[in-house]
């Protein structure tokens, strides 16, 4: 059971595997420092694909010695990322990672048809796994980044990727809530109607290994209190591991304002994809990043 | 300048005025002990709305002397909300308050055309203070809990409450984010055109008295470093006081998750009524009741 964040790379590091991931323009400081702290502590070989010299040169100014990475050479942005993808989707290297190549440029080489790690028609969404001091367990959190307005599939699939990472920590049947302003279904929320047919999907095993309900509030998902003094009758009991959101919107300033006010931590990837994707905000600090790269390891595992 | 919660209630009791509250179903312990504290305090009279015998009990219970409230007998919750609003609609009262009746019918009597408190086509909202220890002031939070999804007048409308709002707390030119999942403007995201042109409203005077931009995220809205770190140029310079928020279903999580994991407290109301409307969760607080109390009071003197 993995119970923090800090505990991920224990888990890897215990399994005895070092996990190949390419990087795409690695030549920023928070992630040269990323990477190399997860090389340094043994479970992880980075390839860092980028302009040799601006690496090197971020090698010396984050005091991380580039022998222990290996270098390839690469003239631009673009050409990075599809050697980084390429790499990764010919199985030289388990992951891949953005570096300091546009959010953009790095999913169009992930989305390739022909080079890339999305296969025809899988849905791609962002899942995170989030520790607060104010919750008592780690909360996994989706859509953060990808998925606009998702519609039913679109809520299915990010709800199979957050268990498929809620079950890698050890949550063998992980409480999933499925997020919305009140816990009234209601046409004036098309999200319900959604909520609904997910919860009857769960019901008849399509949803498996799970227990799963919604339309909730966010104190009927997490808090036992409002559970009880309110009435409803749920079986999340105030308990949830993993939070559903409607759309990008609703769930984007709500992980930012854990971070920020609620001095909130998190590792996220891209899920969908054949192999890991590491895709973080270029502003991310190292430690976030770090964090990254030990939950792309854990999921990488789950492929094996 | 009024910049905790718990200032509210000495700027109205240092103008020297009691209110008169309308309470419809005033028979909850926490209802009755919001009141009561506000009554004490000398900046209220409450006119409490229901089955007189269970007033009084209720006021046993939670220790309140009940001669210091004036008791209406109503006949069940649909009447004592007919009721209180009627009084306020005639200027009896100054502020009608729900108690322990349900939303819908509370609401119903608010809206009623003939003896409510909403003029033809007025949009009604709900704006929130909110009380993080993580922030260095107080933030206005809107929509929470009234539109599910505002179309460009009503986000109008919503930022011209907020701003009335922040003005009374003494904040003479409020900053106001329009927040998103980032601060690009995108087709994906049909409230990012609504957050362009209010920015051009706000710019031509149109909406007055603020300081207006987004779409951004929560961190360029609060968050003075990412604003350095990401390199935007925006006036709000992550000093926000607003916040508005393109759907109730992004809102209200978040200002839920504030509460729940950031040690929040807040005050609301219903704004776009003629007076003041205070409307709470049957299982908020007394606490924030309380504040709730003292929030439509200081926003009654606006009405002077």
């Amino acid at each position: 059971m993995i119970t923090s964040l800090s505990q991920m790379a224990d888990a890897v590091r215990s399994a005895g595997k070092r996990y190949r991931i390419a990087v795409a323009w690695a030549q920023d400081n928070n992630t040269v420092g990323s990477l190399y702290r997860a090389v340094i502590e043994g479970f992880v070989d980075a390839l860092m694909i980028g302009s040799r010299e601006q690496i090197i040169r971020t090698c010396h100014d984050t005091g991380a010695d580039p022998s222990r990475f290996t270098i390839i050479d690469a003239d631009d942005e673009k050409s990075a990322a599809a050697i980084a993808v390429g790499m990764t989707a010919t199985g030289e290297t388990d992951i891949v990672m953005k570096g300091l190549v546009g959010t953009d440029k790095f999913l169009r080489a992930v989305m390739d048809k022909d080079h890339g790690l999305l296969p025809p028609r899988a849905v791609m969404s962002y899942v995170c796994a989030v520790e607060i001091p104010a919750y008592h367990k780690l909360l996994f959190i989706t859509d953060t980044a990808v998925i606009p307005f998702p519609d039913l599939d679109q809520k299915v699939a990010m709800a199979e990727y957050a268990i498929a990472m809620a079950r890698r920590f050890g949550i063998a049947k992980p409480s999933v809530a499925l997020i919305g302003a009140s816990e009234k279904v209601s046409s004036h929320f098309p999200s319900t109607h959604d909520y609904s047919v997910m919860c009857k999907m769960a019901q008849r095993g399509q949803i498996s290994s799970c227990v799963m309900d919604g339309p909730v509030d966010l104190f009927l998902a997490c808090d036992p209190d409002s559970v009880r003094i309110k009435g409803v009758d749920t079986p999340l009991a105030g308990d949830a591991d993993i939070l559903l959101f409607p759309s990008l919107e609703a769930c984007n300033p709500f992980y930012k304002g854990l971070m920020l006010f609620g001095g909130g931590e998190l590792a996220g990837m891209i899920c969908g994809t054949t192999r890991p994707v590491v895709l973080m905000s270029r502003s991310e600090s190292e430690l976030s990043k770090y964090y990254c790269v030990a939950l792309a390891c854990l999921m990488a595992t789950h492929n094996e």
